[in-house]
């Protein structure tokens, strides 16, 4: 065995630790615990009959094709699916060399950090941001810039200061990573204003918007805003997008979206990393698309999570203590909603003992690429059942109304009247 | 559109190029074209009908599991079945924590990259090696050195003097890259005594020995050698394996396997790429492989490719000039084979007069990670029909004979008794 393996590794690698928050979540697999932690879509919502009807006739009809490889850019017959779901859900124009699927949004993200980050680089991000985003721009060895959010989205003047304050310093960002809609974790949507706002910095700063959209089919209720993407129309957006949450994560199934220059270089980047996309899933899913069962599934899912998401927010109104500074965001869809609690709460305090008492969350600092977010978490609404929904937020309620009296009995807290 | 984008792009980005050897292949698709350029399995190999009944058999009994999302690590059941495959073919004995399944070995590549290369350190490749790997390399930005090959595999004594001179250059390669069986391009195989000896060397200069092992099973005559990791055992050796030649490349299925602490490492930076391999084609082909059909198919595509070869072999034995320097590797398994041509020949030049009279091959050089390899084509025989291999040959010659008649009235050659 190589002697000095730390040292052995790339510099990059050396900064990629085991994840806490991983070692933490297994905590949360005993049965008897019911965890809001996953990201998990609700597994009795897959189509699994549709799938099987669907991929037998692939089979039968161009199966050694489905089998073989296929190109870099991926199955244009899904590539024209995709079109056409844009053309459909936001008014988009796109030819296929605007387009590569890739292994799932993840592999998106993993590209994008590829063609553009070297260790050092400035990348913009929210506080607080999607988990996954912050670790595939580390593993490049990108330098992240947090900009706060608010329940309009990002804050735009917070990010023009943050912009010019980078000038400054002779640092320019190489894109602005947003999730628009329904964010992951805090299940935000950014305005319409702030997009435009968005569109119109990053051109002013000559930098490029990465725009990680998996939820926006998911809107439960209120008017759908415009994908920056569509909004922009001169090239300044890269969109990345997933079947994981509108159809289901198990075929590993994205796309990226973006200037021809960029999906290029993604292409060959990709190349490089597993030569394509695996045949077989994307002619399951072109198919699948092609039969309208798509978009079946997507209104399905959503009559699902719209009423899994109120059972939360009731038994959050029903049963959470009246504490000052506990709140939650009321999301108009996604997957997810934030609680924040009195600042002088810690959710890594608070989550071993929930654990403790059987119900699970994400501790918030997870999401954030400062110190930020200890007196958050994060909670999935799409994974448990409606009855764990229920008793899971009655457990937590009750683990944060007790922790509250120790840390008023301890004298940790100073409450003014 | 953010301006000066060559500029914006990564380092290592700005050095990805269109690949000359993709482009050129272009020119192949033409359907009167018989193409040995390609590395694709037979089409009619493909077990489509297995395929069908244990894909409907596994969405029956798991098919919410098989699409959800699964452990970055690999499907535990899909594991097992490799531990055991391992311990059949080679007498490895491996634990769970020694498997990472990966999207094909091209994700293994990519990986193994990921975690060891900062752009500028040195890495060991034959002279010539597999396109894939030198792109793997080169995304992170590596320096290749090449070792060439006899018929033997990569010359030990040209490794130990290039290691020996690295060393007082004060450089340490991050790994020795081989592809020892039927390796691809050459088809050739590192006879044992060679493997033991690169084993020898890569202890006493301390770095691992990469072993890329697409092929192996794919023997068509002659003795197994034992794997490189096997002759180790002292974890000194990474290997790289898929399902792509011994299954179907469609489902772009792999597994890398290592010391604990190197998967380890692979895993992290895994989970920031894609989070997982498709949990659907897991399932898929672990069940296939615990019905032993993997093994019934690697029995069939051995009859079909062996008979392939032989066609091959004799084609070129009859047909091609009886010219001074023109000879050919006969692979006792694999995909390839490897025709040097004679010194005055250019096997780009040759390539367009090729295509011309509708035959295709690629061209040695892309092999090469120095200028090596001009006089030099890799044929493949796994893709086309029997018929077209004979006919394609006879193309082929046809066109290497000319090409040396025109060569020679040219002056172009000083032809010596």
């Amino acid at each position: 065995m190589v002697s000095d393996l730390d040292r052995v590794f790339s510099k990059n690698a050396q900064g990629m630790k085991k994840s806490v928050i991983r070692e933490l979540l297994k905590l949360t697999r005993r049965p008897e615990v019911i965890s809001f932690a996953g990201g998990l879509p609700d597994l009795s919502a897959f189509p699994v009959e549709e799938v099987a009807d669907v991929t037998l006739d692939v089979l039968r009809r161009d199966g050694a094709t489905a089998l073989q490889y296929s190109p870099t850019e991926g199955d244009p017959r899904l590539k024209e699916e995709l079109i056409a779901h844009h053309e459909r859900e936001d008014g988009i124009t796109l030819s296929p060399e605007n387009v590569l699927i890739t292994v799932a949004s993840q592999q998106g993200l993993d590209l994008v950090a590829k063609i553009f980050i070297d260790r050092g680089d400035p990348v913009v991000v929210g506080l607080p941001t999607y988990v996954g985003g912050l670790g595939a721009f580390r593993a490049y060895g990108a330098r992240m810039y947090g900009v706060p959010l608010d329940e309009q989205g990002m804050k735009m003047d917070s990010l023009e200061r943050k912009l010019d304050k980078l000038k400054k310093e002779g640092k320019k960002p190489k894109f602005i990573y947003v999730v628009p809609d329904f964010q992951n974790p805090a299940g935000i949507t950014m305005s319409e204003e702030r997009r435009k706002k968005l569109i119109e910095l990053a051109r002013c700063h000559d930098v490029f918007v990465l725009e990680d959209s998996p939820y926006k089919e998911l809107r439960y209720e209120g008017e759908a805003v415009k994908s920056i993407f569509s909004l922009d129309g001169d090239g300044q957006v890269i969109g990345l997008h997933t079947f994981s949450k509108i159809l289901f994560p198990g075929m590993r199934l994205g796309w990226v979206i973006g200037p021809e220059a960029v999906i290029q270089k993604l292409t060959i980047a990709k190349q490089s990393t597993d030569l394509c996309t695996p045949a077989f899933t994307q002619a399951i899913v072109a198919e699948f698309a092609a039969r309208g069962l798509l978009q079946k599934n997507i209104d399905s899912v959503k009559e699902i999570y719209r009423e899994k998401r109120q059972v939360m927010l009731d038994a959050l109104d029903e049963h959470m203590p009246k504490l000052k500074g506990l709140r939650w965001t009321k999301p108009q869809g996604g997957l997810f909603l934030w609680v924040t609690l009195p600042r002088y709460m810690d959710s890594e305090e608070l989550f071993f003992e929930a654990v403790e008492h059987n119900v699970a969350f994400v501790i918030g600092t997870a999401f954030y690429c400062d110190d930020g977010g200890r007196s958050t978490m994060r909670l999935n609404f799409s994974f448990p059942t409606k009855e764990d929904i229920v008793e899971g937020v009655k457990r937590l309620a009750k683990v944060i109304e007790e922790h509250d009296k120790e840390k008023k009995t301890s004298g940790d807290v100073v409450v003014t009247p």
